[in-house]
């Protein structure tokens, strides 16, 4: 089925894809070149460019036909783009997408101020469109996810982190910013209420489904899929739904054992593959698996009150994708 | 002259600045207790509110009548407190304001996440004004600001930047703020083009006078007075005005002499008060001085095209200050 989905995303997204690469080098115009490159290192490292294709599809579905949507799609990639820059910095993680991650190639000074010029890019395209909403919803999307991350710095290394709060952490970390995406495609097609409100529960839904898949591949994905080692979240102090929910089902000698690993900066194979079982064993990777594909469910029915369309269809393979896709 | 122009800029102002703190205590609102500390250690420390009361009164004197000029100046206090809670952290500062700096007491990727949270916040106020083009600019502000920051980085240390190369420094740093400030006041208003260019050309003049102004006090001011040890910016490798205009004055000997003392990090203040001696002596300081002061007249030009109003007074003094001022 995976590589059914992806199949039939990309035979339908490809005229997109290219127009948005284009978009996205030509609005990133730096003056200096030292900020060119650090953030063509991120941007251009293969990203799948999820957020403009939520955010055209989402306007095209609407009604949209201003033709600009390519151009202002490329807010939400240089904002996520921007927080990704800053979060390296804060977790001090080295790869990103099976690259080396922007600070440990430059100074981290000089990344964090990257991330401020692509945030800048972001408002000045969400200025362009002219529309005061938009402008507001990338504003608030781009406070929610600063204290979304200060708020998971603040809980790393905490071994009592409960499902309902990792649920809030992951809403602010991505939901917020898929939601946006959507949503904002809504605003920008002059949609009614109740389709922007539609767009904005898919985008959630979406999004919540797209991190815990995430948290999920983190466990059982390979170092090769990975582009880094697997358990990646868990060395850094982090606490995802796989672990939590085998938290709560282990006796205390595996949940002690559980705890050690937690924040533990080595990758030990053999460690690693017995926690995996255990995970398997406890539920947790079959109950987040379920969490996950229930967001999904939740975000298809959403988009029950559109007709059929292209845009539409593309928008409920990205959904399927979001759990059974491998990277 | 000082205390004169400043008590007359006090009586002016003091139930604008009473309104401008109670906004921007409003205004913040952030969700998490940290955010807030960090925050307000930097936002509530002693700031002049120069560009809201530049913005505030840009307004007035373009006519402006709605009301919420005072709440929508918050934004430009925002965005400068993100700038130097980002700036203290890239440059290592300890000190800002006589206080210590925010990453000295918390750490830094909180810092940094607090100025990405005052960013959205600015951001959050220019979408409310409704106004695209008043975010166009808030955007391209911090663009450019973050593209300069960079720049400085790279520069320092370099002991062969020229005058010309400080001055689209500093035009970075400061000016395109302040400039920004007061443009946004006349969109605000709703003025014409040609009264826009005259508050942008007006701000510009400003912030370049006001930034000469510290580089200078940098040099010429008490410890008391700054807060922190006087010749804070040679210590971090930053060449200002008086260093470079003296550079370019002195023989080989003496040159090679204030070369050796940029990014030497100690303080030494026999060394330091015989480095103010040859600045005195080989015109770095009235130099700088003469250059402020003629930013200073090339604002108050900029303003002639306005009618008298009670506004203007307040400019016209605020312009005086940027070169009379002790702090």
């Amino acid at each position: 089925m995976t590589a059914d989905v992806k199949t039939q995303i990309i035979e339908r997204v490809t005229p997109d894809l290219v127009q948005v690469e284009q978009a996205l080098e030509q609005n990133l115009a730096p003056r200096l070149e030292l900020v060119k490159q650090i953030a063509s290192h991120l941007l251009f490292s293969g990203g799948k460019r999820l957020r403009p294709l939520l955010f055209i599809h989402a306007a095209r579905m609407c009604g949209y036909r201003g033709g600009q949507e390519v151009m202002f799609s490329t807010m939400f990639e240089y904002l996520h783009a921007a927080t990704l820059l800053h979060d390296d910095v804060v977790d001090g993680a080295d790869l990103r997408r099976g690259r080396d991650a922007a600070h440990t190639r430059w100074p981290a000074a000089r990344v964090v101020l990257t991330g401020d010029f692509l945030l800048a890019r972001a408002l000045d395209i969400a200025a362009r469109t002219g529309n005061p909403r938009v402008i507001s919803v990338v504003a608030d999307i781009t406070g929610e996810m600063s204290e979304g991350e200060i708020d998971q710095l603040e809980k790393k290394g905490r071994t009592d982190l409960t499902e309902a709060r990792y649920m809030k952490i992951i809403e602010r970390k991505t939901a917020v910013l898929i939601q946006g995406a959507c949503r904002c495609g809504a605003i920008l097609a002059g949609s009614s209420t109740r389709e922007e409100a539609a767009l904005a529960d898919f985008g959630f839904h979406l999004g919540m489904a797209f991190q815990m898949a995430d948290d999920l591949l983190d466990y059982t994905a390979t170092a090769d899929q990975l582009g880094k080692n697997p358990g990646a979240d868990m060395r850094e102090g982090k606490l995802t739904l796989p672990l939590i929910h085998s938290l709560g089902k282990a006796v205390p000698r595996d949940r002690e054992w559980m705890t050690r690993m937690l924040a533990d900066s080595t990758f030990d194979p053999g460690q690693f593959s017995k926690l995996k079982e255990k995970l398997e064993s406890l539920g947790g990777i079959s109950y987040t698996r379920n969490m996950a594909q229930r967001e999904v469910t939740r975000a298809k029915q959403a988009l029950e009150t559109f007709d059929t369309s292209g845009s539409k269809t593309i928008l409920t393979l990205i959904a399927d994708y979001a759990v059974h896709r491998k990277v």
